[in-house]
């Protein structure tokens, strides 16, 4: 059996969240003296695993078992309890949670299924359960929760199966809202010889959500770092304030998000279509507060690797030393692919090695070729050269099978490295098989992950080194720029392009001049005051496609076009959207030509308002090509927006056109982002298309606006989401 | 050791590159009694797997070596000898050939170092000594070749100490121009329990390449795959013979082409910052030839998994049974990302699994939830609701750790899917860790490939399916379109945009109306004949951007602004380009708007021309939004290629735009593949840009030109690709 540590409580009986891992002693309500049962595995674990607490079967079939005495009830239990697990069915857990908040037990898991995952009259008991929980003052891990596990103390409240098997303790968490893929990862971390120490799975989340776990792990100080397996994010604040706390903890959660091919936690919401996704949102939000987030399991376990053995790249350069010059390319691809550098060694450094060893490659990728076999000596020289430079931030070393295969060279080869790692300070990472004898485990005591892929390998360190220069970016960012205080916006009538516009314009969003008219003589009037050439649009609360209805015309250049043009677009209303309200014709200002971009507020149900900017055209919608960030943002961050864009080249002034007037797009993101923020009461949506940037010192101009306000209108209206695929 | 079967020639002592693989007589030169050097280790990896031919150490040195009477020369051997190893320095290899040579030796293997790889002096040695054999008769793998490896028959022809230990043999090849990458790769598929039946690594390739090692390996009837570590491909023709025989064998090849962030193979040619990379080239030819292209030898080994097992889904629609709603959510996600389908059953069908367990998923994914740990039977019928469908191609289950953890559960698990497997015939693929016992073996050996991770193993499953599908199409589309017979063009005058656009209409590309004009006179009477409104542009071989200094004139409406325009182009010219060579000032048609495009030529030195497509303005440079192919292409691979640009819809006419002509499109650059076919002696790079795609029936029209001719002027000239990034 694993190891196990002496348990302190961190924070005393105070904190209901820190029993799930630090209980010393706890009621396993449903106990069974089966060990195979869902009421007798908690107990089997417990005494397996080494738990130094108290453990209190609760059954009244029982006098004792496994030379535990029974309690019929918690009531009955003679010492204080900090954890209950309820192994009962869903019918029997209300009674017991009254029994638990009698006897002052301040936590429970609830394992009992047949809540919420079963529909609504599921759903319908669970709330009732956690009303009560909440009335009496008790706070709830599940139900249908696979239970916590602290592999350090040997707290094994949970009934998972995975336990059969022996795994060691670490300086890894993990958080999962899946019990049974939860335990996988755990089979999979133990598989890979990595420590998981706490280890929770939420289950149906009815009131201890996957947020305040994770604020709870990444505080943990025997913990490195925190895996989360996500479905869906209930509070968006909390896992805000988690995701901060991590950083300024320095301990990074990396994360999966699974489900991002199902419609997920936005089917509810009305416009199918929408260029932002779900699974966008999410990305977002991980990217604007320093996650990891990753695609697959397996990049989380390799980067889980690196961090359970304390790497945290100080920056993105990287020395190679590859005993093959094929895995050296296949490296140095790695890094130009994950955006690290290899610098080049300095000429003598070269002229040094290249004395030693005639056709070995010295620039950095090191090739020390087969040489290396004959001549194992070589390595301490070949490795010092990078070891010792303050422009190489960590190192990755290549061996392929040979460590595992070939004695001689395993040994040399293990221990120049491990004094490097002590002596340069620096984090290593090794690609190679070391098989499972003494090389593997020098390995693991000195410090030096070993993955098998060299791709993977540098994947990872290249997550870290990115998060770590992200937390400092944010960390910094979050003290200079302190959290807006932002008025709100009572709601305004914005149902029309006009009304849309004015409602910009008076908080501070640059629109175009126009003025509405309702004839064509006022509309030639208006024309001449605005100064030609204008356009005129039909400005309607109905008319998304105004274009598609022949409801625009551009480019007019004096009275008589602007009236007739008019006419044209009073008649192609009529023939074309006869039920449509119209609210007079706009008059417009032509603006002058510059980069279109699209900006845009969508509220998400989870993380509230959040504000979008995108190049128009084809980009945003067809190409995709558009960054999110939750509102608000500040200008650093707005600016960060626009330069994810794949086309930012664009607003720079690509093929010899001019330099966009950036600083006005980044104003005009933050004063919307802003706006997102005071509104998010009553704007559902908000879509400037397009906003165009005129050339530098020009400024920016929002041409097209539309406003979805929320849960107001019963009569449907097109919604930007629909515009924006015009 | 590893079973050794008896190895049949295939094609008797006529094939000496057979004889790499299938040799029954070896004669090791420069054989050493001691078994850690490089002439001791072939003879001990013989004999300890079981090679059955004969074996015949060549050294004066001893009189035998582990009781094999040795020669003092290979012509001593009294019988015949099919295979030479020489394990010889670099200086007496030559000497060897010669005698190999008089031995009637049709194949040698040349270990020795000290060639091509160490710079000058030793590639003229190297070539030397490949002129000699080539002269002799003797065919050369190598030098500095890590030899070759038929674990089926225990001809292990090699020095790599990865023969240590023991590698099972199977019905995979590997062919990798890195020794000790292949080795490493051999050591990891030994370490997957996958087998590798040839195994062969070509050195510095001086005359048996890669490409003639892979047309051996895919018509090798115990192989059902090929895997490739390519660092660079040196005879273009011979790789795609190769890649066509594999597709008609129906034994994909899987590569990895590592290298791609180095210049490469390209760094010798002369336009820096063209849009068109080495790596696009390989991408693009593997794609056209069908092979199965990797980024990470993890990837390359999953498909072998799959592969190693016979599987090749008949099609995309995937089945999905698993113990987890997690793992479900994330098998879906995986299908979706990766192309495949996730049918839904028929809702009786759903109905029925629904009556059994009321909270699992039925619709398909099926999540037969932790009720099929207590009730195993279960699994039957939901596994057997799937594969009895017709519109399900492949199944993919996912059962964590529960089968090596779950004695009960694994069993029964194991037995029906390896029944189900018999029964429906499909492609199975387990995500499980199976321990090692004999839930392992049962899947082994009924032929369901396991991995760890979902994603991983969805996207090799979906690699195989897509595989199958594109050597479906492409077996068709060869079949339809035989090979061109393009007769060649000879070399014309094309160095001004003038020329260029001659030639391009000589050869069936449409072509803007245009004349030349020498003075603003008679460009004003050629603007008359071809009628306004027109553009003018300078017309040089010297000057590539020509709007940067002011010598293009677009719109223009009269024979006045015409005449202007003419002057002010001229004044342009001597301000901004006074070296430059004037060939008359260019008047245009002004080509009516459609969708712009960029088609061009490339001349890659391994492959020949290429064509390449892309949409115009930011798209192709910027986004790097362009489709490439060898040339020729027919009209089907000519209409794939815009299919697989992401602006696709542009042509489609999104957001109210007109359809373009797609068939004038696709006509347009099966025209250019004959041209860069037919001209592939002097065409060096073409440049159409833009090619203007007008409204379906309308035509496209190449506005812009430029040719540049292969070596033919001393004095530089402005290249497409520096134009393109105009």
């Amino acid at each position: 059996m694993p190891p196990r540590t002496e348990d302190t409580l961190p924070t005393g009986r105070a904190d209901p969240l820190a029993m799930l891992f630090h209980a010393r002693s706890v009621a396993v309500v449903g106990a069974s003296g089966s060990e195979e049962s869902i009421g007798g595995r908690p107990i089997k674990y417990l005494r397996r695993y080494g738990f130094g607490g108290r453990i209190y079967p609760v059954t009244p079939r029982h006098d004792s078992i496994g030379g535990l005495r029974c309690h019929a009830s918690v009531r009955d239990i003679p010492g204080p309890v900090d954890l209950a697990i309820l192994a009962v069915s869903a019918a029997r857990a209300p009674k017991i949670l009254e029994d638990c908040a009698a006897k002052g037990i301040p936590t429970v898991i609830v394992f009992s299924a047949g809540f919420a995952e079963l529909g609504d009259d599921g759903r319908a008991a669970q709330a009732r359960f956690v009303e009560r929980a909440a009335r009496l003052g008790v706070r709830v891990c599940g139900p249908n929760s696979m239970g916590a596990i602290n592999l350090r103390s040997g707290l094994t409240a949970t009934f998972s199966s995975v336990l059969e098997h022996a795994h060691q303790a670490g300086p890894l968490a993990l958080v999962s809202q899946s019990g049974m893929y939860g335990a996988y990862i755990l089979a999979q971390a133990t598989a890979l010889d990595l420590g998981l120490g706490l280890f929770a799975t939420t289950g149906n989340e009815a009131d201890i959500e996957l947020s305040e776990v994770l604020d709870h792990l990444v505080r943990d100080p025997e913990t490195r770092a925190v895996l989360a397996y996500v479905e869906q994010i209930r509070d968006g604040d909390a896992f805000v304030r988690a995701a901060e706390t991590a950083l300024k903890e320095g301990r990074p959660i990396v994360i999966i998000k699974v489900g991002r091919s199902d419609v997920g936690a936005r089917a509810a919401r009305s416009h199918t279509g929408a260029i932002v996704g779900s699974h966008d949102i999410y990305e977002a939000v991980f990217r604007q507060y320093g996650l990891v987030s990753v695609d697959t399991v397996d990049e989380m376990l390799d980067i889980a690797r690196l961090v359970g053995h304390g790497i945290f790249p100080a920056g993105k350069r990287v020395g190679i030393v590859s005993l093959s010059g094929g895995a050296a390319i296949m490296l140095a691809d790695a890094c130009a692919a994950s955006g690290l550098e290899v610098p080049e060694l300095p000429e003598d450094v070269q002229a040094r090695l290249r004395r030693r060893v005639p056709f070995a490659g010295v620039a950095n990728p090191i090739d020390a070729t087969g040489q290396l076999i004959n001549e194992p000596d070589i390595y301490e020289e070949f490795l010092g050269a990078l070891a010792v430079r303050e422009d190489i931030d960590a190192i990755v070393l290549f061996f392929g099978q040979m460590i595992g295969y070939v004695d001689g060279l395993g040994s040399t080869v293990v221990e120049e490295s491990v004094k490097a790692v002590r002596d340069s300070g620096k984090p290593f990472v090794m690609v190679a098989m070391p098989g499972d004898g003494r090389a593997a485990r020098m390995l693991r005591e000195g410090g030096i992950p070993h993955l098998t892929d060299p791709d993977r390998a540098v994947r990872a360190l290249a997550a870290l080194a990115h998060h770590v220069e992200r937390r400092e970016t944010l960390l910094r960012r979050w003290q200079t720029a302190p959290a807006a205080d932002i008025a709100p916006i009572p709601e305004t009538e914005a149902d029309t392009e006009f009304a849309a516009k004015r409602f910009l314009a008076a908080h501070g969003i640059r629109t175009a001049r126009e003025r509405l008219a309702r004839s064509p003589e006022e509309a030639a009037r208006h024309a001449g005051a605005l100064g030609y050439p204008v356009a005129l649009k039909v400005n309607s609360p109905d008319i998304a496609h105004k274009t598609d209805i022949g409801a625009v015309r551009l480019g007019l250049r004096d009275a008589e076009s602007v009236e007739s043009a008019f006419d044209e677009i009073a008649r192609a209303v009529e023939d074309r959207a006869p039920d449509a309200e119209v609210r007079g014709v706009l008059v417009q200002e032509m603006v002058p030509p510059g980069v279109e971009l699209i900006l845009g507020i969508e509220r998400d149900p989870v993380f509230g308002p959040m504000v979008l900017c995108g190049l128009g055209g084809v980009h945003a919608e067809l190409l995709r090509d558009f960054t999110l960030r939750r509102a608000p943002v500040d200008r650093e961050t707005a600016d960060e927006m626009l330069r994810e864009l794949r086309g930012y080249a664009l607003l720079e002034g690509v093929r010899g056109g001019a330099v966009a007037d950036i600083d006005a797009v980044v104003d005009g993101v933050v004063g919307l982002s802003r706006i997102a923020v005071g509104a998010r009461a009553w704007i559902e949506e908000l879509d400037i298309n397009p906003l165009i940037a005129l050339p530098r010192g020009g400024g920016c101009v929002a041409v097209d606006a539309l406003i979805r306000v929320r849960d107001r209108s019963t009569r449907p209206r097109p919604s930007p989401a629909a515009r924006r695929r015009r």
